[in-house]
């Protein structure tokens, strides 16, 4: 039986376990990503865990979300981070370097090699045949340090591609049709693997469209084949020395399968407010737009943008739209204004912000409440783009464009129809304008030892957490419905954002999306017993921030129990000492409401058993059976208050 | 005896009042400016006046204050801007078409016009020989409804210049040579002329560097002769029709006198905290750069980002430093693209923002606290930036390139000779790339009338003020030094900013820079008695914002007590019904802490009179003599609880 690029990409980096769906595998972790959101708390974490210096063998550091600076605190996380990646041997990519996805593509990625990062989308990696997984800070902490990363065996999800995109679609509609047939749960539990005649139709940059968005799926990751079109990659990158082919065996197999003509794909749109709720443009033309914006790591290659410019030249964008372009790394910006599309865009009537995530994350670009706002970004959750009640769609750069033009959703066929435009040819330069001077390198480690770490007033010390108690006897503070997604539980945007090195601050925002008093009552209630939060399906869902786990736990949180979570956020929960609990019968969820106080006993005996555990619910006089699905180091680690402890206590 | 261009213009536009120093003059408005962040409240002072339509030859509304919109209050502003300038048959100028200054000036200044801005750099019109000023929205939105502005006739001091500059200092040393020799107040109610054969050497857009921060030396507004230079620049703008001469008879006499020398000019650089602290670069060279700042109104030419390009071109920036460029209108950022700079910038490490005033006004780019941030902006007060604790330094391109590729404070005539680099000699295009789609024209009168405000949540209404009491018995709630700016009165800044449309949240950050619980003290002794403030000199400097003078009045500011006053500002007060008094004797102002209680009498019998006022010191059982400065008409508006009660009467 052949086997396909994951299973290859695992093997080969197994270091424990066996590879059986479910069963849990350590997998040794060649290179790191982290961002400044989730790295300030990384670099804390490898501080705290007393670390000499990276043993990877590529770790970097990237500046691509905090860019505002709306006030001192950015300027000194990236102080901060500077100093933390010269202390640690980290690669620093400085603030307007880019996005951390797309600038690890073209200066780092490597076929062959495995990566963690503290960023959900660190699966476009996928597009160079790397196994490149999203998780939380500290298990990228864990892998600075040279542990191996711990996860259950996916599935592995062969998706075969035949035919070739038309004319007006590209590698983003390909994956809205991903998520239209799948949704945002699809890929739970799996990798998806990329394979087939199709494949050799879409360029690395294309594919990285797809991997990044496999986060969308809820995929492990997301893997395409090291071929020629990666070597075509990194030649222009001036990294050929870098290729390793890594292909599929011809007749590999897939725990599950499915198929794309590419030839049948058609302009797609994701609605307001989720990435799987995906429908034709056409069925949703003619709805007015107040913004476009054209960049994050969803779609962030020269063409994406260039694709935009190209339909934009000579011709002005809609008065009553604001078009936003932020152009993914410092590279492509110059390689985009090498050949003239800056100029054009200019022209047309764009906003150019500054190379980085920006209004991707929330950070800048929101829109006018109840207004709608198209976006080539991986993410339309609620009140992510910084407005509470937004509008937000998702659609590929040519949508985008269209709709600029015109000031209402428009399906760039029919546009092209009405002006009597031609798809426009790119002509993209062989060779990208490789230049390296905003990537500071790693220290030489006589040099780092001696670096002291620059803490500004705003980073604060990792808080300590006291073991979880044997019986837990708590009120339920919230209770939320299905797909809650890290952005509702700590959420981004700029005025969260800038507190991403201090816990406390940054707990005042925990929930506020869904329940404004929520962080009140937490701090009331963390007094006295602590409290509950009952979830529905995939709770966690979406960014791998482990704010999300560390704020509710400053503020009291003990335990979750929701029908289903999210695999990163469940990790995260782990980590920092939240138990999660599944509902045994998920109609269970309906009998609870906010206010019960519900009580756990004897959790030091129960949980490294594995048992099923009983809650009851003292304010309605039931019983509810619930599961966990924890490794035994998991169970240590919810049990002694988070892994920082635990591993402390073996690095020192 | 021969008369200036500003004795010219002023005779030209005199509707009430002798041209004698000092007596109140009525000049009748021939074009208004309104930026977002100060034209919010004037559209809503329309509304409030039940104006028709603008009655000037042209007005225009600007957004590019606030641009970041971190969340929905951006855009909502935006939308009620454009929908009050398609209401009221204003121009509109997109958020992203640039700063409204040199915007203004590319595309609808006219020489031998006249011009009210809510803006204090409304000023740098000037430089195309027209008289323009900075006036309190308020003022503006009479000017808009046809009102003369009235203001004391300045003297006007006639600058000489002479020579030519020296390789390597440009505009910015000069108005810096002019901070040095004056400081902040030495242009306080004058007019700055220059003229004498050093001004044909100097382009209108070198011009408009030193028009605009003319505003910094604290003067009414500053004024160029129309020569060849302002037809050059009219050319290239494609508006040669526009063209009118105007230049000051040879024989011009002028009150007060200065002359420069051009060719003895040397680099200049403004220290941390204010704009008046001027030493030459050589004397703080070697000092530590984190941040170098290019774009705002005082440096926005294309000639100043190409020279700064031209410097770094092949080079890179100094790894420590983030090197932010922001373009100043959409114009100039295509232009600088067309002849390549945009490639250079970005290649030597530049972080481009969108065109706008972005970190001159506190809006992003806000640096580490205590680290330096060189810019070349035109002001420096403290927390300006965004970061209260800031160091930030003014200085020309040229010395700003300089230091960013060393990383430290530079002359870059030493730079130059350390690097064999010569003087770059600039090729600029004779045309510009003139793109006039992000200007939206005003609506025809009878599309316009049809046409609603849209108002999104956070518009507020004006607040209703109540007619000064005729006797007021209140605390000194604050007490303050020299020279406190607008900007320490009412904060700009991304926190703040989003709130101009919404007083009530505005006011909570009122002097919080100077004292943070300000507001709530304020709101404390409001309900019973209100408040005073008591100022030193030239209190109100810096910033037009009306706000600085609605906060406080919204928070029971009464009456401010000071040494002197900023002439806007004291405008502004006057406008909101605080009551603006100097002490008769400057010494007075020591024997007066913060919380006594002052009681001021028969306010409506004694302030028309014009005699002195007696202020009681309840607390020390002392009395002191005051003054006003208030024409008859201001002590109406005051008496009455502003202008709006009494010009809304009169209109309707």
């Amino acid at each position: 039986m052949g086997r396909g690029v994951a299973h290859k990409l695992i093997e080969s980096h197994l270091v424990e376990g066996e590879m059986v769906p479910g069963e849990v595998i350590g997998i040794g972790i060649d290179q790191t990503l982290t961002q400044d959101a989730t790295g300030t708390l990384v670099m804390q974490e490898l501080e705290a865990l007393g670390l000499d210096r990276a043993r990877t063998e590529l770790s970097a550091q990237y500046v691509d979300h905090n860019l505002l600076q709306a006030d001192e605190k950015n300027a000194e996380d990236h102080a901060f981070l500077h100093s933390a990646a010269r202390r640690y041997g980290l690669w620093f990519s400085k603030p307007g370097n880019g996005v951390s996805h797309p600038t690890h593509m073209q200066r780092f990625g490597v076929p062959g090699k495995t990566m963690a990062g503290s960023d959900s989308h660190t699966c476009a990696a996928g597009s160079l045949g790397m196994l490149a997984i999203g998780v939380g800070g500290l298990e990228v902490a864990m892998a600075i340090a040279g542990r191996p990363l711990r996860v259950r065996m996916p599935e592995i999800w062969g998706v075969r591609l035949t035919g070739e995109l038309p004319a007006w679609t590209s590698a983003k509609d390909v994956i809205l049709e991903m998520l239209r047939r799948h949704g945002v749960k699809g890929g739970l539990n799996r990798i998806v693997e990329y394979h087939g005649p199709g494949v050799a139709t879409l360029t690395a940059m294309d594919r990285h469209v797809i991997a990044n968005m496999g986060a969308e799926l809820g995929a492990t990751t997301t893997v395409f084949p090291a071929d020629g079109a990666v070597r075509d990659f990194l030649r222009a990158e001036d990294r050929e020395d870098d290729f390793v082919e890594l292909l599929a065996d011809p007749d590999a197999d897939y725990d599950v399968t499915d198929e794309i003509d590419l030839s049948s794909v058609q302009p797609l749109i994701a609605r307001p407010s989720s990435p799987g709720d995906v429908v034709p443009v056409r069925e949703v033309a003619g709805t007015d737009v107040s913004q476009v914006v054209i960049g994050s790591s969803a779609n962030p290659g020269l063409r994406d943008y260039a694709i935009a410019a190209a339909m934009v030249k000579g011709r002005q964008t809609d008065s009553a739209v604001s078009f936003d372009v932020n152009p993914s790394s410092r590279q492509i910006f110059s390689d985009l204004t090498r050949m003239g599309a800056t100029f054009d865009l200019i022209n047309a009537g764009a906003r150019i912000h500054q190379a980085g995530c920006l209004g991707c994350i929330g950070v800048g670009q929101a829109p006018a409440v109840g207004r709608n706002s198209l976006r080539t970004f991986p993410r339309n959750f609620p009140g992510r783009s910084g407005t509470k009640e937004d509008s937000v769609w998702l659609c590929s750069p040519e949508t985008a464009a269209a709709s600029a033009l015109t000031g209402v959703i428009t399906d760039p066929r029919d546009l092209a129809e009405k002006l009597g435009m031609a798809y426009p040819r790119l002509e993209l330069p062989e060779r990208a304008s490789v230049n390296t001077a905003m990537l500071v390198p790693p220290l030489p480690r006589e040099e780092a030892e001696s670096e002291e770490l620059v803490k500004g007033p705003n980073i604060s010390a990792l808080p300590d957490f006291p073991p979880l108690p044997d019986r837990i006897e708590a009120p339920v503070l919230l209770k939320v419905g299905d797909d809650v997604s890290t952005d509702e539980i700590s959420p981004a945007g700029a005025r969260a954002l800038p507190f991403r090195s201090n816990v406390p601050k940054l707990a005042e925002f925990t929930f506020t999306q869904i329940d404004e008093d929520y962080p009140e009552r937490a701090r009331e209630t963390a007094r006295e017993s602590g409290h509950f939060v009952i979830g529905g399906d995939n709770y966690g869902q979406g960014s791998s921030r482990e704010h999300a786990a560390i704020t509710p736990r400053y503020l009291g949180l003990h335990a979750v129990i929701a029908k289903s979570f999210a695999r990163i956020h469940w990790q995260n929960l782990a980590n920092f000492g939240v138990l999660a609990l599944e509902f045994a019968d998920p109609a269970d969820y309906d009998r609870i409401d906010a206010g019960d106080v519900l009580v756990l006993r004897d959790l030091a005996e129960t949980l490294p058993s594995g048992a099923e555990l009983t809650v009851r619910n003292d304010t309605k006089g039931e019983e509810y059976r619930l599961r966990h699905r924890l490794s035994p180091p998991q169970v240590e680690a919810v049990l002694a208050g988070g892994q920082i402890p635990l591993l402390a206590r073996e690095l020192t």
